[in-house]
This record gives C-alpha cells, sequence and structure tokens, in this order.
C-alpha cells in the first residue's frame, strides 16, 4: 500500500500526457506478449510503474486502453510510412521507400504490429473496425500513387478503374508478408521490400526471367 | 411443439449426412448474415428446417457448427482451386487458373468466405488458429507453384530462398482484393483474377508501359 502511494506521489509530478505515454508504451508491450483476453491491469500497471487506479482514471478501461493502443500504433505506423515516402521522387522509388519504412516499423516495433495485425483482429468488435479504417487509408494512400505512376504514362483512366484493387490487393500482400517475417526475424526490412518490389513492380515474369528490380542510385 | 415434433418426425427419414449439411449450410448463411456473436441456435434451426435439439445432438453447441463451418469451407475453397489448376500447365497458366477458381468460389459462395474471411478472425481464438492453418497449405501450394518455375528457368536456389515470401505476399494479396471485392460485387471474377495477374505476373512497372498479361489461347 505504501509503495502505490509512493509510485502515486512520484508520478505526480511528471506531466500528464508523459505519464499516459508510459501506461501506452507497457500496455502495447502486455498486449503483444499475453493477447487482450489473458492481459492484467495488474501486469500493465507493473510494468508502468503506474498505480491501477491512476491507469483508471487517466485511460479508462482495458478495453478503452486497448482501443487507445490501435489507435496510438496505426497513427504511427502509417506516419512513419508517410515520413519515409519522398514526394518528388518517381512512383517506383516512393513505393520501395514506403515499403522499407514499413518494414523497419514492423521489425523495430514488433510489438505495435502484433497487436495492429494479430491481437486486435482476434479481439474483433470495434477493434477490428478501426484496423478495417487503417487498412483504408493504407489503400488510399497506395491508390494515389498508382493513379500518379498511370497519369504520368497516359493511363489515367485505367488506373482509376483498377487503381483501388490494386492497391488493396498491394497492401494485402505487404502485411501478409510482414506476418510470415515475424516468424523470420533474419530476413531484414530491405530484403523484404525488395521481394515486394520485385513481386508488384517488376512481376514473376520479370523475376523467373532474371530482371531484378534496384533502387535508383541516389 | 406440434410443428417441432412434425419437424423432428419428417426430418428423421432423411440420412445423418444430408441433416448435416443442410444444418451447416444454414449455420454458414446466418453465421455470415449476423456474425458469430449475434446468431442463435434458434435462427439456425429455423432456416434448417432441423429442430434445435436435434442440431445439438448433431453437430454440438454453436461454437462446434462455428468450427465445423470453417473447416467445411475452408476445405471446399482450397478443392475448388487445386480443381481449377491443371498441373501441366505453365506456371502462369496454373495461377491463372487457380485465381479465377478462388474468385469465382468467392462470388458463388459470398457466405463462405465472409465466415472464413471476415468472422472468423473477428471470433479469434481456436478459430483464428484454423485459419492460420488454411493459410498456411495455401501459401504452400503457391510456394511449389512459384519454386517450380524459377526451377524452369534454372533459379532453383533464388525461389527456394524467397518462394515461401514471395507466395506469403501473393496469398495476402488475393485475399485482400477478394475481401475488396465483396464490396465491389459489380466486378466479375476473371477481372479479378486478370487484375491480380497483371499485378503479381508482370508487375506495376509492364502495366504502366502499357503491357497487359492475357491468358494463353486454349
Amino acid at each position: 500500500m505504501s509503495e502505490e502511494v509512493q509510485t502515486t506521489g512520484r508520478a505526480k509530478r511528471l506531466p500528464r500526457a508523459v505519464r499516459e505515454r508510459q501506461i501506452l508504451d507497457a500496455a502495447v508491450q502486455v498486449f503483444a506478449q499475453y493477447g487482450y483476453h489473458s492481459a492484467s491491469m495488474d501486469e500493465i500497471s507493473e510494468v508502468a510503474g503506474v498505480s491501477k487506479p491512476m491507469i483508471y482514471t487517466y485511460l479508462g478501461s482495458k478495453e478503452d486502453l486497448f482501443a487507445q493502443c490501435i489507435r496510438r500504433e496505426a497513427t504511427r505506423l502509417l506516419e512513419a510510412i508517410q515520413a519515409g515516402v519522398q514526394p518528388d521522387l518517381p512512383p517506383d522509388m516512393q513505393l520501395w521507400y514506403g515499403l522499407r519504412s514499413f518494414y523497419r516499423f514492423v521489425a523495430e516495433y514488433r510489438e505495435s504490429w502484433t497487436v495492429l495485425h494479430r491481437q486486435a483482429l482476434v479481439v474483433g468488435g470495434p477493434f477490428a473496425a478501426e484496423i478495417t479504417d487503417m487498412r483504408k487509408r493504407a489503400i488510399e494512400l497506395v491508390a494515389a500513387l498508382v493513379v500518379s505512376a498511370g497519369t504520368r504514362k497516359g493511363l489515367a483512366e485505367q488506373a482509376e478503374f483498377s487503381g483501388e484493387g490494386l492497391s488493396a490487393a498491394l497492401v494485402g500482400a505487404a502485411e501478409s508478408l510482414a506476418d510470415w517475417a515475424l516468424d523470420h526475424p533474419a530476413v531484414s526490412d530491405g530484403v523484404l521490400a525488395s521481394w515486394l518490389m520485385n513481386l508488384v513492380w517488376l512481376g514473376f515474369n520479370d523475376l523467373v526471367e532474371g530482371a531484378v528490380w534496384k533502387p535508383a542510385e541516389s
């Protein structure tokens, strides 16, 4: 009891935003390790070094906490990808940098990706809707790239027609490979991104002919 | 009450396997429409025309029923894809027929796909494991195709190294496009399959150059 008071006392000196970040960091870690259903608020409280009553006061129930983890990690992931993309480069180089940022994020924040991709869908309900929404935004980002690549080549109409479907396929390919990569941590983000570039930019046909896509020298 | 007795009486004349199929058909329909949590055994009983006690006797609880729906639909889907593929054709034609079979299945059995892809992951737990297992088998099938395409071209080693990752990406792309197609029912299975062929066989680079993959004349 005195320990809890002490923790609370220490914690009080930190601004609320910092405390909330500590709680969310701990929650992501605990949810990734145990899964939503087995994760306990006691464990999150211990990892965060913040008392349970304070967690409830600041961020609400376990369900609220999980929703906020998903929202924060999804935003972080999309921002990391967008930050990696340089909009004045040709479309293939934009895709290359976007993919590298994506796989670097997955490698660095395995727990974020686990919570986003594996846990959120398993828990379902409103969380699945949150993920669906994030996927939609990712597909829109890629579709803009496909349409701009097509327009450059005078194929705007075809790109408008098939762009969203192709982008949905590409996002699914990137996610599925990221999921595979969770079980193959020795494969680097550069290798993963180049596999996907070779698949979606050049295609199997070029691959089996021995053609390989390489990033332009910068 | 008398109606239930009558239904049971009528149903008794049918062999057990037929009755079980009726129940599973009804369950897939009800799960796809309402989702696992909101689906009721009353509704399934009504749609199947089989009394609730008989459903429990034959196929067990709602959870058991859902597990059996997933297993049956997953097997059906993989069999439909395998039946569509003609193993003596070149790899691109095998992929083309496999994809067409897949998208035809999704269009014809929207409810099966909804239960497999949208519901099972949302419900989670052991069902998610079932789906993970099905995805693994699909990835292995595609990997065999990639490796055989690579080996034909004397690239066996590269194909072995990257084949599984590329196949995970391809399966993710196909699933994600199928999910997109649920919301765009006007796009035919042939169009969906050809988008994916153009994406993964030729790649964006060929696409924006105006090259288009077409199935060989048969």
